[in-house]
């Protein structure tokens, strides 16, 4: 069934990728955009600075941007795929609920009580507090968020084998791509030549949005996961992609390198099994190659949904193991992951 | 003193950078430099392909390159530095060290019994295997070997907590400058855009030259420091300098980020305490800046003597705490190693 | 008419090309892979170290790899797509045009006296050398090559303005990305903060392959188009696309910056009229903003087979005009141009 | 004699520069550090985000930053060198000029009456202007500017030639680094694996201000040079160091490569007369290399102070020849270029 889709914030980096891959979807609609006051009001072709390497879609070029503003969105919208400045989500995600179901890339509201925070192929149980939500709040409408981009590549890669066994301890140091930080987020004469081991932020929200995704909703809560997850977080000048090199500790005493390859490789989740249109085949594929996944090689797998995985071994530790894996932080990490979620909905709950 | 040196693998990127360096240093005079047979006979400006960044030094320019033969050497020389492939420097190294001392870049030699592998500021100790390296070969000179670039940087950090805590364990993860590699050892169509995942034997030697390093000599072996070591590897886009990001878990329970950052910034060794041109004033240079250090920025403190630590801060992990760090891997890492274990053996042992 | 094929040189980069674009292309069907014989006799997957951002096509992946023997070759191949080394490519693809048609990349043969050089939308009228090829050989097959990958692009902005109007002059300093010089033409030690003013043999091949292709069939040779054409090639930090900074002066004194704009985006050749599927749309795109044409932006126009040109303005010189064009060096630059060529002969001589 | 000078903008990427550079040159004695209210009061460590690869000079570390006011600062000051924002400059640099010598980075007042623009090898004469200048506006100090990064490179090596022949025309193509726009203006996502051909306002700098450097003082205007010249410019992702490929045709017909070459190599100016200690030895150094010169590998010959030059070869048009030149566009190009215009002035007008 085809639904409305109006997306908020546009002209941004994000917003362009929703607008990019929405348009390749049959069974989304584009039928509103919106954007600051500045661009209301304007077509959409002269209000954006484009940056996607295929041209702004035909049917949306001469779309007129309206305002963020729920009063100026068509009734029928079904989902509203919004990505805000950090100040502007909270207040305006707010009011798009009152009347429409909201898929959020914003931080501010992922962790809060009755908002889902979900990865369709990690818990998408945790949709059933939209419900909860509504009442609540007395809305149309909910929010539905996903998490931050080098949170979305580990968890897909965690979640097969926390569903097997018992994680003592997780490291993860990662290398993300430039293009997270937004178009103007890292000067060139930050990264050329150059590494910046610090991500606002970043550490933070892979250490808890991760617990958080594996964990189980109780009321409108979630009793996080428990273990301990440490993460290191670099930019380096990579364009899309991000790199996470991740060491993973078992209770276990009897994992093998081939139960991991073998878990991750045979992983499936309801958006494979419901044949969700923009739902890759694997969410996570495993080379045997010794020098891969690579970011330039790796990260267009699956149309930018899938994950890669390679280098699984031992580690040094007592039942440990390490492995590299490179997730496309702007497509699966951002508007791919919000517009999984609203399929997911679509099909389940609409 | 002077000494007077001969440098073999003149031609090669090591070899460039060995004459760069010890040019500038008047205890050291070159007298003779030494390539394969190819550029045997050569001016050396006619032989090499100089890939620095300064000149060839003037009194270089001209010199004929000998053969890598110990008889084409001339007899003063105390000193031969050698940066050799792989599958030469065992049979080569072993032929100079009947009359010479050789300094040695190799990882060949690295680990074998009587043959020290040195860091001045972390283990001059173990110099003392060269008296029975002689003795049993029956030579007059030895081999002295400096380990692995990554490792030298990650050890130099590691060495002043060793000294006062019993580590339970150490991780490290390092995304190194392609400048490690050889000028033709990482295409750019691998590197541009890019990251791998992967370099040959890298880990493998970080985790066993490390505790060799931090180990005690007993008899003509090392007894290793007993600690489980994990090491990740990484090529990334940037010319010169290593960045390694490092979690350490203590067996004590009151270790603080004061106490690290000051063990580390106060840290000196015997290079300092005899005033040896050639070392730093700091080992470890510590920064507080929330987002270094980083390669470009970094590399080339203390003359690219220096590593420089920053972030360093509590791990979730208990006892634990992380912290990044930046070394020039092409001078602390590998020329100057060589030449900073010669100069203390020039002091001490001569 | 579906047409039988060969690769030859099917494991380097340009032949890894030509193998993930004809399996997209159903006109074709690959029957034979060939190589060196250290490649010869295995599978295609064991024997290639791909490096294309698609995985190798499931047809081609077991498919055994032959010899680079015209005996080794099925009978029914009707095009040979060939990518050799400069000193094989002579002998061999004289070898295969005995029973073959040969599509080259190589040099060598590119300007030689009954060999046609083409760009189908320039010159496909010099496909008539073909039938004097085989007559003068004696051969059942011909050689056909394709330009160099700067000159193509070059070519095909200049040809429209070439049937309107007279050059007095041309100049073009490109700007070329490392993919042009094989997967390990460039090292990173070469490329990263850096440029290489200099590719050797560049210069002079787009100085007089853009005259002969511009040129007219007399005989078995051709006239060559007489201006003076000057061009500075540089090698920079780009994986793909060729940027090209562009200066021609007319002999016309009434050439208006919206005649060269409307002549080149409304250019269309022969494989456009003929609708083959493998010619792009638009073989020129002329983009209006400031800033454009970029080749991470704007490469793969038309799948990698149309050339973007901006920044079309007048010149400080008498009737000169300036602009700039990017092209895809390994697809319109190399494999895709000999497809084309390929299937202009499979529509119009077979 | 030493000098007392102030730095305006003394928190931005040029005003680093003049501090890191005026803090090793023994003549000059940086006595007041101006910034914006916002830096005002401030300790210059506190205030600046430093961007030098060589830490903050320790005599600056400390320093109070004043308003950007005449009042503010030292009466005993000699030269003030100023980097203030296109809107800022024309004012503020006004009223410095009442007391001060001001050495000016900024466009706005390149080419006004009376205004000295100034490269002290190529057109000290013009300094004369600063007489007339003061006493025209009734000051005590007056205002001489540099030219822009690309023009003082390109000029440098137009000089020599200009001397001995008359060019009929000259054609340029730039490819800049990223640091000429400041830390901020280029975006990683604009320039990694790309290239943007276009910089606002630069091809109209280039042509302007090179045909004022060499043209004479006529009252208090400049009869300008009187050839045609073309510039086409582009970014790359190089950090430091623009490189330019240049095309001469001269009236004479009988000039040489060699003739070219030895003219460059041997040409002086004033500041080489004069021995000024930031003049480098060669303001030109020619290269004979054929891959040179480079930026990476040459942008810090002669302290980032020389151009260097190589690939001098004939170009195809008549009495035509081309040439690479690499320049330090924020050393030469900037800071260093205020520098060299404030000694030179020292040693002979004050």
């Amino acid at each position: 069934m085809v639904r409305n889709v109006c997306v908020l914030g546009a002209t941004g980096m994000v917003g362009q990728r929703f607008i990019q891959l929405l348009s390749q979807i049959p069974d989304f609609n584009i039928v509103d955009i919106a954007a600051s006051s500045k661009s209301a009001g304007k077509r959409y072709e002269d209000a954006v600075n484009w940056h996607q390497t295929t041209p702004i879609p035909d049917e949306i070029r001469d779309m007129k941007i309206v305002n963020t503003d729920p009063d100026e969105v068509s009734d029928d919208v079904d989902f509203v795929f919004a990505s805000l400045p950090a100040g502007l989500a909270e207040p305006v995600e707010a009011a798009f609920a009152e009347k429409f179901i909201v898929a959020s890339n914003a931080s501010v509201n992922r962790m809060k009580e009755n908002i889902p925070l979900v990865i369709p192929e990690v818990n998408p149980e945790h949709l059933e507090m939209m419900e909860t939500q509504k009442d609540v709040n007395g809305w149309e409408g909910c929010i539905v968020t996903n998490p931050n981009c080098s949170t979305i590549a580990l968890t897909l890669t965690l979640k097969p084998l926390f569903d097997k066994y018992t994680f003592k301890r997780v490291s993860v140091t990662t290398m993300q791509a430039v293009s997270g930080a937004g178009y103007n987020g890292v000067p060139s004469m930050g990264i050329l030549d150059n590494i910046i081991p610090y991500i606002g932020g970043e550490e933070e929200k892979m250490q808890s949005e991760t617990l958080h995704l594996l964990g189980k909703v109780n009321g409108g809560l979630v009793d996080k996961a428990n273990f301990p997850l440490s993460a290191s977080c670099n930019r380096v000048g990579v364009v899309d992609g991000h790199t996470e090199s991740v060491s993973i500790e078992f209770e276990e005493d009897d994992v093998t390198v081939e139960d991991i390859k073998s878990a991750m490789s045979g992983f499936v989740g309801l958006p494979q099994k419901e044949k969700l249109s923009f739902a890759p085949e694997k969410p996570v594929i495993v080379r045997d190659e010794e020098d891969r996944p690579q970011p330039r090689m790796d990260r267009d797998s699956g149309h930018g949904m899938s994950v890669t995985v390679g280098r699984v071994r031992e580690d040094v530790f007592e039942n440990s193991f390490k492995y590299t894996l490179v997730g496309h932080n702007t497509i699966r990490g951002a508007a791919g992951a919000s517009i999984l979620n609203a399929q997911l909905i679509s099909k389940l709950y609409l």
